[in-house]
């Protein structure tokens, strides 16, 4: 079983995968592969290669770990966690670690192996995002579960191994750091001026339009003040909610098309770029609140968008600081002005 | 000037260029390239192509800024930010900034092009850490400054864009958010138990040994307990101290012969891999304090070094959580059979 491992001095958590104990020359970092579809477990007739399916929008008829599918959710078949067995939290002198207990899914957004996501249909984005709705969803049901983030990887240097669209879920027993610190950041922004800082971040770049790179009716993308890289941008809903899941069937088609046209801007302005994606979202109210727990009215769901093209280097990740060499005005003008 | 913005819900700091505002086909991924000594701004003989040198071991009779010299301390030539300047910090709306004052040096660490870190001579590696302590103890007199990092990024995938040996420094107008949680987190431990978590780590390694990759009169390398990547690696004194520039003559060896075997190590186990290292410290004590702020007893200083072999994904990113395929007790039981 994987082991959760925290750090005593930064209280940062680590999983540890304690069951495929490798070999040092296993360690090379892979090389860049197209993959073909005969041999790729996610392609449509190689059901049978990924554990059964947990969610599927699937034609009328077919059967389950079928062909006949459009989106298919299954465990991933060398989880970083499992759903299996007690938490067992303990302590190894002045160590504290638990079991590897949560779930790490693999949206497999289509059977077609070689389309890229920006030409996805529109009903196709939508069923994406509806995939990520059911599973957390069905997700929160489990209270050993404290979060769910879903994040996407396109691009080898982005850590995609696969080359077939897909995202991945990935739940876990602790409330992870980066998002902790957003959730008591918010909570306390609260606390002081009774208002969401994400609704008044929406408030002030719809104003000043400056990082603004496009809106609908209930959603906006733009560039954050602090952007970590270039281009990195946001998309956030208009209407607070905390939690994505209470996401509308109506505003579910409008975030398919900003989400879809904000990448594929992207795209266009970087040359085809790896990036990663993550949605934030709010914990699980299931279980035992901690302070980070949010409120109804402190936290503001939202996905971020990473396009990697710069390194991550030691000054990174030595000082969790940053260094942006492209202004999110600057980004934020020019994705605005790109026609896609 | 460079401008350091804070992202108002997680409160982390970023360095935003905006003195050279690129166009977005600037932003590739840079391809490997061992550049030519010919080309090299860091080989003996091209000294006129960085800016004046700050600190420096030369033969007698060498003048400042020309060949001659084995360790090379310079500021760097697009520093990412700049020691002119008022720090002037200010309010956008919701938004928080200050100028982009710092410091950004690059340590020259050998005139030879080809040389690796782990063939250093002895004397060399005890240079290294001399000019890291003489720019620390420097730069903290200026009391705009809170905190200096040093690292080093070793090979393409590390970040490393010119192949010449070096190491760099950043010294920042706030603590950086990483080292400020080590902060805090090194801090609560003392308040509830009167012990430095580090001194604490250091006593449980050495008795249960399973971490423990070797060990000096001064100094232990080891596997941290929630390593985050595969072959992590940390290298602490036994004596306790806050400060890296209070490192004594007859400690300064026994670091300079630890840290390299321990690269050496790493080098043979893993076929030579890219990797970060960074020297956590403590902050400037010259400024304002901020709970953060050590105190002489709480804090340990330490090198962290991070091989680069497996790629940080979308996971990583959103989460601040790790997922490490290496159990660290593997780790080092492999890396101390190793003989260097």
């Amino acid at each position: 079983m994987p082991e959760l491992r925290k750090d005593p001095v930064s209280g940062r958590w680590v999983i540890i995968s304690t069951e495929r104990a490798k070999r040092p020359e296993d360690f090379q970092l892979p090389e860049e592969k197209k993959g073909s579809k005969d041999s790729c477990p996610f392609c449509e007739g190689h059901e049978d290669k990924t554990p059964p399916e947990v969610f599927c929008f699937r034609k009328s008829g077919t059967k389950a770990d079928s062909p006949g599918w459009s989106v298919r959710v299954v465990p991933n078949k060398f989880p970083a966690l499992t759903r299996e067995g007690a938490l067992s939290r303990r302590g190894s002198g002045i160590y504290d670690l638990m079991n590897g207990v949560g779930a790490h899914e693999v949206v497999i957004e289509t059977p077609d192996h070689r389309k890229n996501m920006t030409d996805f249909s529109p009903k196709k984005m939508g069923q994406v995002i509806s995939a990520y709705r059911g599973r957390i969803i069905d997700l929160k049901k489990d209270p050993r579960l404290k979060y769910i983030l879903i994040f996407r990887n396109y691009g080898r240097e982005a850590g995609t191994s696969l080359a077939h669209p897909h995202s991945q879920l990935v739940a876990t027993p602790i409330t992870p750091k980066r998002v902790k610190e957003e959730l008591i950041g918010a909570k306390d922004y609260y606390l002081r001026k009774e208002r969401c800082v994400f609704c008044d971040i929406i408030r002030q770049e719809t104003e000043s339009k400056e990082r603004l790179i496009m809106g609908n009716k209930n959603f906006l993308a733009f560039a954050p003040f602090a952007a970590r890289f270039p281009f990195e941008s946001w998309i956030i809903p208009k209407r607070h909610s905390p939690d994505f899941e209470t996401i509308k069937e109506s505003e579910k088609d409008d975030l398919a098309s900003i989400l879809q046209a904000t990448l594929k801007k992207i795209s266009r302005a970087l040359g085809n770029p790896p990036y990663n994606y993550i949605l934030h979202t709010g914990p699980n109210r299931l279980n035992i609140p901690g302070y980070w727990q949010t409120l109804d009215f402190d936290y503001h769901w939202h996905i971020e968008i990473m396009p990697r093209v710069v390194r991550i280097a030691g000054f990174e990740w030595g000082s969790g600081f940053y260094i942006n060499p492209m202004p999110p005005e600057e980004a934020a003008k020019f994705l605005r002005k790109l026609t896609v």
